[in-house]
Parts: C-alpha cells; structure tokens; sequence
C-alpha cells in the first residue's frame, strides 16, 4: 500500500479499499458505494452522518483500527450531536472525521442512506392460537380478620377457582409488584401466566391483551415480528443488521474471533444482546405515533420540542417494553452460543457437536434482555452444529414432518440448509455455500437495496446488456443512463447474470470466461489491476458511485461453489434417502421470493422438479420462530424435530467431492431436466458427458 | 445534652449514651459498656479496633450521625489497616476517631472483644435423608461422526440410562461451563441435581460430596449451619449479629425506617444480604486452616506473609463460596419480606396480611448470595404477618402435626411465638413480648457472652446476692470481687432475678418495688438521675465497666409485660382449643436453654405442667431450617404447615386485654400450678383472687 493511502473498511456492508489520506469519511464512502446520510451535504449541520471508528486488530482485513487515525474531535459541530459517552465509544461525524490511517468504521443503521430493504415481512401461515403466555383477570375480596390470608395466595386461590389453574407460581420479581397492582387495582388485576405454571406479570385492573415478540437472528440480518398474543395478529415488523458482522461476515470467523480474543465471546454476546433490544424497540416505535420536531421551538429544558403526529381513526398502542411478555428466538447454532455465552469452539471443531440440542427458556433478565423482567426468552431447539434453531423454524413453518410428498427446503443465507423427506424420515444438511448467493463477497455483490441490480439480460448475440435496479421503475433501456444510479448486483440478479453470461457464451460451462470475445465486445475486458478478466454490467455512467459495475471471473467462481455445494448437497441426501426425484422444492430466504425459477432450475441449483412445484417460502424461519411464539404446542414440536432429523454431514460422504466438483458446471452435466423439456432452449438439456452441446 | 458531651450509639449492641466530647471511640465504649477488641492498648499499632461511622438521620435516637462528628483520618496509623475503599465506606480506628459530635458506631463482629456466645448450636434431631442437592457421576462417550450429539443430551442421556433421571433441565449458567467441564474431566463428571429437575453445577471428574447451609434468620442474630448433604453432618455453625438492628431493634420500627426512607427497603435488604454472604464465609472458613503471620516476613508482593497452621492428622475440606449448592433460610416474616425485597408495609397493618404465604425457590444470583451462582435459596414459607417461617422451622424439627400429645412450644426471640396443639388440631399465634426475655432494652441487659450475670440468688432474710457470670467460674460469694467482671444480666438471669427479687420481698406480687426496704439496704435506693428505684445486682468493685450493675422498676415492669403476654397467649390458645392443661412445654431460644423451669413456671411464664414435661429445644427453627435442608419432602410439609396452621391474633380476643393484666401479677394468680406442690415453698402456691399469702 502507499504511503499515501489508507485501508478503509466499512461495516456492516463489508466494502472495503485503499482511499487517498486526507479525504473524510464520508467522501470514503463515496469512493467504496457505501451508503451514509448525508443530508446537509457535509456542512457539518445536520448531524446525519454519524459513525463509529472500532478500535482493535482486525485479523480477517490485516488492519489495525485506531480512534487515531482520524483527525481530532471537532467540538463545535461534533459535539452538537454526540455526547461524551458516545465520543468514548467511538463516534464520529463523518463529514468532520478525516482518515490519517487504517480504520474499520461501521455505519449505524439510522446513518445509512440506502436503508436495508430486509425481505423477512410475515407470510400467512396457519397456526394454531394457543400461546404461551395468556392473561386472566379476576376480582378478589380485600382481606379482614375473618380472611386475613396472604396476597399471593388470595390471588392464586381465586385463579384456581375461577380458570382452573393450580399450582402457579410466581418470580420474585413480580412477587415485588403484587401488593400495591392488588391495592392500586382495588382488587381487581391482571396477571400473565406463562405455560399455565407461573405468574410472570400482574397489572392492576381488568386487561384484555397482552404482546410478544418472534425474533429470527441471522448471521446477517435479524427479523422481529411483534404479535398480539391474544389476536395473533403481527402488529409491527422490524429488522437489524447483525452487529456481530464486524467480527465476521461468517459463523467461523467469529468462533475465530472468540478463540484469538480474550473477551471476544462476551463482546460478541453483548453486541447482539443490544441488537436485539434495539430490535425490539424499533417495533414497540411502530405503536407510538411518529414524532416531529417543533421548528424554533424548545420545551421548558431548553431541549428541542417534539409533537406526536396523530393521524385521525387510528389507535396508538403505545407499547413500552415491559409490555412484550414473551419471546421466542431462533439462529444458527454458533449465533446460538455466542447470543447465550456458550463457548462456540466445538461447533467449528469435527465432529461439531453443540453444547446442547434442547431448547431453552431463559430469563429475560439473565440474558439483558430488557423486557418484562420475570419473561422468558424461549430459545429454538438446534439440529446439529451446523444446522440451528433458524431451520427448525424452516421445519416448524412448513411441517415437512406431517406430509407425505418428498419435499426439499432450502435455506440459503450466509450458509445454506437442506432439509429433504416426508413424516417417515426427515434428513438435513449444511452446505457452505458462501454468502455469494446474497450477493455478499463479491466485487459488487450488495444487498437487497436500492441501487442493486435484480433482474439482468444479455443478448446472446451482441452482449448487450439490459437490466432492473431496485428503487427505479424502468430498465436500463427505457431509461437514460444516469437516472439507473446503479451501485452493484443482489441475490436475485446473480443467478440471472451467470445464466445470461452462459447463454450469451460470454463464459463457457467450466465458467471461465471465454477470451475469443475479449477483443469483440468492450464489456469484456481484463481489469489493469487484477489483471483478470471481467465484465461490465453497468457504466461508470449508469452508476451512482463513479465506478463501471462489474461481474469478475472470482465472482463467478463464488457463485458457482455455491450452486455446486448446494446441488451436490441435494443429491447425496436424496442417495441417501433412496429417491431420485423430490415432489416439491421450497425455497427459503429472501434469495427464494426473488429468484427466477426456471433460471435455478437450469443453472442446476437443485435437483429437477416441475416448474409449478417450486415455492419460495420468504422468512421460513422467521415464520416458524412466530409459530412457536403463538402456539406453545409447536415449542415440544420443534423438540422432537431437533432430535428426530438425521443431520447429514456432507464433507465426510466419500462421493461429496466429486459431485460437488461436477456440478459447479453450467448449467451442469449430472442430472436430466425433464420438468425444463420445452421450457428451455434444447442445446442447454442436450447434454453429454461432456456438458450440452451449445450453438454457435 | 451539654454541648461538652455527644450522644454515642453503638451497633449491634444497642448501648448508648452521652459521653464528653474529645475522647475516642475506645474510650466511649469503655464508658459505655461496649467491647471493642483493642489488643495493643491504643497504641494504634495492632489495628484490630475497626469501627464503621454510620452516616445519616437516626430517628430512632434523635440522632443525625455522620463521619464529619469524628477527628479527622491519621494517615499513619489508620491507612496501614484500612484501605481506601473501606475508608470512603466510613471505616476507623477506634483508637484513632475521636468524637467531635453524635455519632451512631457499627462495631464489626471482628472488632468485639467479647465475642457473641449465640446458643445456636446444632442439637441431635431426627431427620430422613433426602437432601434437594444430589450428585451423581457419569463416564461418557467422547463425541465421534456416529455419535455426534451435543453436550448437554450426551449427559441427560447417560443420567438417563444410569440413574433414571428424566427430563432435566440445566441452567443457562451451569450450561456455559459444561462443554470445559466434560473436557477437562476427559468425559468423566459430576453432576449437581436440585430435586430431580435441574442440573445446578457440573464438575470435572468424580466428586463424592456436596455442601449447604440452613440459615435461620433472626430479627436480632442470625446462624448458618454448614451440612455436607451426603452424611447429613454438621461440619460448621456461624453466627451473626443482624446488621439490619441499626434500623430498628423490632420489626416495627423497620417496616417504619421503610416507610419513611426511600430507598429504606434496598437498604435494609442489601445489609441482610451483604451479611448472610458474610456468615456463609465465615461457616466455608472453619473448613480451612488457621492462617497465621510469618513476623517480620514478607510475601513476593510486599504484603505481610501467612502461613497456615496444619494441625497434624485433621482433614481439612477449604471449601468455597461455589461448593455451597443449597441454602435453606426461614425468618418471621417482616425480615422474610424485607430480605426479599417484598414491601413489608401491610404486614404491620391489620389485618397484617403477608405478600405470599408459599415457599419459593429463588436463584442465588437472583438475592446476590454468592453461591453456586445457579443454585436455588429455599425461602420457608409463611404463617401469618406475624409467625412466619422460622416458627415454620420450629414446626418441622418438634414435629407436633404427627404426634398425639397436646404440645405448647414457645419460641422466645425478639417477639413470642406460639403453637399449641397436635396432629388433630394446631394453633399458633404471636405475643408483643418484647426482648425482655432476652435482655435485651434492659438498663444493664445484654446477650449470653462473657460478663453477663446468668443466675442469681438474693437472700430472702439479708437481702444479699450471690451470681454466677458467663466467663468466670466461681460464683460471686467464691471470688474476689474484682475478679468478678460483670457487664450485665443476660436472658437466663432475668428470670431468676424477677423469681428472687419476689421471694425476698424486695418486689411486691404487682412487681413495685417495697418501699419499707429502702433505708433497710444499702442495694435498694433511689437512682439520682431519674429518681426510680433500682436494686444492686454488683457493686462497681465486681464491674469491668466501672458501674454498679442496677435492676430498675423500669426493666421490672419489661419482664413483666413479657411474661404476661406469654401466659395469657398460652390461656387464650388453650380457650380456644378447649383444653385445660397441655402435655408437653417446650421453650425454643437461647432462653429455653438456659432457663430454670420451676423458676419459669412459678413465674407463670406459661401454663401449668409436669415439670419434667418441659424442654428447653435450643434454635428449633434453625433446626427445622436444617431438616428441611437435608430432606426434601419436608419443603412440601412445610407449605402444608404454613396453610393449615390456624393463627390466633390475641389483640382482637375480648378477653385478652384482661388475662394479660392478671397474667402481670407476680407470681400470679389465674392458675392453679398443682405441678409445683411439693416443689416449692406453699405459699407461693396458697393463692387466693388477691394472690398468694406471702410468709412476713
């Protein structure tokens, strides 16, 4: 690197380059297409922009960050919009913060542009109403020397009469609130039982609802589904990048991470843990009207005065976080021990065994959760070391276990899980796919975000190219170039771009790109850097961060690791189970609401299957963890489902390396598509040994 | 009060007084009567006088007590033996302080010269062996690619198979250190299961032992007894002065200190816990040896060296805080709610209704006692607002819900419980004793330790006295009197003394003093402060306090009032049960030890009985503590006994007002006593409505 420049990470996007000394922060951003709000145009008025510089050794990157290699604090703007304490953590304006060496900066949600656009909304799902924690209201008669019991007991005395519920018990911290809810409610109160065993909640008077919160915690993003528990009904969605990922983008980096790092499990832990109290803020936010600063205005503090923006004919619920009384929560088993401050070490370690298997229902307050104290957090049971509570959800949504048809789910996330068979045998798989398939780790790979390519076409005769991006409503080729504002590729354009370079012959089956067009078209070029080639998808022009968007030929070999790993993945589990062909295909994630069918079915993702028997399931495990927080019978459910699916370990079949060789071919030469006979171009089905035969 | 002299209060022991500002706090305590260890004769040099100031607003005294009314810190002296945290929490040295204003002063219980001699001491009761807490060791499979289970299902199923134990759970606690536990262990461990439901610790390898304390919780003192739950022994007993007595000596007064403080009820809870924390310790340091200072020598550090001093051929089991895996506690149930944090507010309130009469099973780390942080303390259950679990204790270790016999078991403490009956019927109630009986808020009373007169005679002709004190083995009349060292009277003189101030007439059956002694003798006269008449029990010569040690008609009427409302209590009971005489005495406390029973029953402690047929049972609810320590099952009769206990409250009886008036009489005249005929002299016995005709 030259002396001149500085290595300049962003997280939680990941992107990372050298930029020129002396730039600030936000003109970093600009030169790497990450998204920071920047409303005053870097007057250092709006106070937008805010970051955090992470101070430590970041062995993943070779970088060391340092709160000194920015310029110093700027009192008069700066400290107009961070206080002391957050000045200690690390926070900065962007606008006033200039770069003297290597810094990991991450961008705060609330100072990101291009927010996230988490596909993880709640499907319609049938669940049973039986929740976990329900209300009870009940009068008592206030006590004299004739009935000079305790309060507990008259309380309990009269549950038991009126709702038939006997041997309850209380929390000690409940216990504390008893006497003055039966005295303020003049002996009328509400009390919420969880599992029909203990109070864990009384309020004063007669209540008729009661809330709780469906968490799914990915190793990228994580999901909350705020529900009536009385209704079922999801009141309030919200979502979170993980702020783990700046220990590392995958489960294994940061099982590093604790292993290298003296308190990096309890740093990790407490990461999370505030995610997800943020998280949980963020949809209570949803039941408050929005508040609006009163301009000039200030209150009786001398603080900026704020009104609530009622719009009329709708009810606020105003939800505080004691008000959300349950929890359930699923995640991949190395998030699930680094969440719970379980050593992760043996997940990573052959023969990658958990600490436990069984759920576990935690006290809030054990785990700083900043609920209703006496609550439970109810954590999703795991398969195995590599396949968590998060696909147990995927099972606890879609039943595989109480069907017939051979089903095949697929969960592709910054890991993929399989899950194949039928209420007579279930088995499941992890396979590493890599993040590619969610377009992270590529050169332009970017999430699901405004300025993301989606859709992509390229004639199979010129090269050219027409495209989707999220955010405008027209193509590429009904629009002028600088309206497209492109700023790189999401999961659903990948598949489409390696199934277009491949019909388009711009690369062969091997995928490698194919150098006789290197000279014909000038989308196909050798990068003067890496000196490897690539190709252009969109113009400096047609881009909002200055820079030609472009596909590598390492690009190219991400995503077909991925498809290789999770197609041989299949197959060996289908091997195992003694079929060769499956009745449905589910895919979950946001990769499954998007994808082209019919491209992943020729790109060979999966084994064949009819077209109209492909689902994408969204937020599969999402929907499950919902499930289980509404219906406390599925809670046993998914511990049977833990112990009961044969988890397959893949890397030791003695075939695994082979197939997953062959089918990381385009579209591949391991299977016959029927189902793509007449729905596909014939050169790509008639295939050989040594792949199809293509025109041309 | 001379603005020469300051008001000074010392902690536990009550004693106060005004004493001439300028002298330090040793001095006070000398003037005062309160023993402060002071080895090196003020010499500042032995730093054993560690007081703590107390600072803050002492309604109780009128006293507004604070650090700035003591001479300022002699860095020399002070800081060699007490650091800086302990100074900033109000520590001195008693040499060192001296007094500049009111002060109220916490004397540490290393810091007492004559230590505490609490009669607490285990005694031999039955008890099945059926602890909570049970281990069990099991050798498992290291994990392989056939069996790759995780952690926590290869334990439960090993126990499972081996022991039968099924569906445990574990704590998320215990859970973290299980993966290292099976590592270190080479898949051999221990495991610690509370009620057959829990895993609380898992240990490396084979253990054969597990620990626990029963503490019984008093308003004045409080004892652990430490137990190894495999052999049900008794390994160490500890004891400790309640820190909560500098609130208030009853627990009025404190449910009054919360009302009227804010934090009040933290307060108090954080002091009871900080102490109980301090009493395990101090159990857990009986199990090591002795540590003793090398002279002269230093450690690598510079800190003075210790070695420890092995007695040849002694085991020693240098336990931890981590080996206690059970605690049982019972208190009444004001310190149950205060410790619990529960607002103890309408306890005091008729009808006195208490928050929960249940046990409860709270986490250790949940009441910050330092143990096994995922082990459960067993909260006793409650009676009523004014029996709680302690009298529960009592139930359990005297057992009269199974026995036939009509029972009355009196527990003298800081109040007077009472329970009457068997297993057809059971009745317990509570009477305003005061602490009397346990010379407590006498002029010169003070608890069992050495310096306090324990039996007394006066001659009924010459009026002169012969005693017997704590610490010296000769009686008064055997001795120089300087050897004497008398301080005070405790609970077992204070009967006696009553007893032997009637029979040699100094007293009147009404408990006035007879005024044609006065000119008679020289120990009869009038006090020349408060113009009250008092009798000498010791001269100044046979005091170490430089004091004639006095009986005033104030402290006449205290014992009294304690004896009246213990006899009209037991009348009342009897009334109600239908009975008129009862089988069996039995006298819990300290008290029921040391007491004379004829003397008691002459006095009318209680009703008329075979004297043979009453007990002294020591601390039987500390006993009871222990019993439902070691075996389980007795947790649940304790819940049934805390329900079908019928509590009487005397003050809402119509009679009762009236037989307390004449239960006051002395001896007194309601009862026929034919169990005393022969025993002592007639006309005691030879009572008429104006009572007994007295000889002379």
């Amino acid at each position: 690197m030259s002396n001149e420049n500085a290595m300049v990470i962003f997280q939680p996007s990941g992107r990372r380059g050298e930029v020129p000394k002396g730039i600030n922060i936000i003109e970093a951003s600009r030169l790497l297409g990450v998204d920071i709000e920047a409303l005053c145009g870097e007057k250092k008025v709006c106070g937008k922009c805010i970051v955090r510089i992470e101070e430590g050794e970041f062995q993943k990157y070779n970088v060391v960050s340092s709160m000194e290699n920015v310029s110093g604090w700027q009192e008069d703007e700066e400290s107009k919009f961070i206080n002391l304490e957050n000045r200690e953590k690390g926070f900065r304006l962007g606008c006033c913060a200039k770069i003297n060496g290597d810094i990991l900066i991450f961008v705060p949600e609330e100072s990101r542009s291009g927010k996230q656009i988490v596909s993880k909304a709640a499907r319609d799902i049938k669940i049973d109403f039986n929740p976990a924690v329900r209300i009870y209201s009940v009068e008592l008669m206030p006590p004299d020397f004739e009935n000079k019991i305790g309060d507990f007991e008259r309380l309990t005395d009269a549950l038991l009469k009126e709702f038939g519920l006997a041997d309850l018990t209380m929390d000690l911290i409940t216990l504390r609130t008893l006497p003055s809810a039966l005295r303020e409610g003049k002996w009328v109160v509400t009390v919420s039982v969880w599992n029909d065993k203990e109070i864990i909640r009384v309020r004063p008077g007669r209540k008729n609802r009661s809330y709780g919160i469906a968490i799914d915690v990915g190793t990228t993003t994580c999901a909350g589904y705020l529900c009536d528990l009385t209704t079922m009904e999801v009141l309030a969605t919200s979502s979170l990048m993980n702020p783990q990922c700046k220990y590392g983008e995958d489960v294994m980096a940061r099982i590093t991470y604790h292993m290298t790092t003296p308190d990096g499990l309890e740093r990790m832990s407490a990461d999370i843990i505030e995610g997800i109290n943020g998280l949980i803020e963020k949809a209570i936010a949803q039941t408050h009207p929005n508040k609006k600063k009163v301009k000039g205005e200030k209150d009786e503090a001398g603080n900026d005065l704020y009104v609530e923006e009622i719009e009329e004919g709708k009810t606020y619920l105003r939800l505080t976080m004691n008000d959300i009384e349950d929890v359930t929560m699923g995640f991949n088993t190395a998030m699930h021990h680094i969440l719970l401050g379980l050593n992760p070490e043996y997940v990573g370690l052959a023969p990658f065994p958990p600490v436990i298997h069984h759920s576990l229902d935690v006290k809030a307050r054990d785990l700083k959760i900043n609920i209703n104290p006496s609550s439970y957090i109810f954590i999703m049971p795991n398969e195995a070391g590599f396949v968590g509570g998060d696909n147990v959800g995927v099972l606890m949504s879609e039943e595989p276990y109480k069907s017939d048809e051979i089903q095949l789910i697929i969960d592709i996330g910054t890991n993929g899980e399989l899950i194949l068979g039928n209420r007579h045998k279930l088995y499941s798989s992890s396979c590493a796919t890599g993040p590619a398939m969610e377009g992270a780790q590529l050169a332009y790979g970017m999430r699901a975000a405004p300025g993301a390519i989606e859709r992509i076409s390229i004639d199979p005769e010129t090269q050219d190219v027409d495209y989707r991006v999220i955010g405008v409503e027209k193509s590429r080729k009904e629009s002028n170039p600088e309206d497209m504002k492109v700023k790189g590729i999401c999961g659903s354009g990948i598949l489409d771009v390696l199934a277009e370079l491949y019909s388009s012959r711009v690369i062969t089956k091997t995928g490698v790109f194919n150098k006789k067009l290197l000279k014909e078209n000038p989308r196909f070029r050798k990068n003067p850097d890496t000196k490897q080639p690539e190709f252009v998808m969109a113009w400096k022009e047609e881009s909002s961060i200055g820079k030609d968007i472009v596909i590598t030929q390492k690009d190219i070999r991400q995503i077909q690791l991925a498809k290789g790993a999770l197609y041989a993945g299949c197959k060996l589990m289908m091997k195992k189970m003694g079929i060769d062909k499956v009745d449905t295909v589910k895919i979950a994630g946001a990769f499954g609401t998007h994808v082209d069918r019919t491209k992943a079915l020729v790109m060979g993702l999966f084994p064949d299957c009819k077209i109209e028997s492909i689902h994408g399931i969204g937020n599969a495990a999402g929907d499950g963890c919902r499930a289980v927080l509404l219906n406390a019978k599925k809670r046993a459910e998914a511990n049977w489902c833990s112990r009961n699916v044969e988890y397959l370990e893949l890397t030791v079949e003695p075939t695994f390396e082979k197939d997953f060789m062959e089918a990381m071919q385009l579209p591949h030469m391991v299977d016959k598509f029927e189902n793509l006979v007449g729905v596909v171009p014939d050169y790509i089905l008639n295939q050989g040994p040594k792949g199809p035969k293509m025109p041309n």
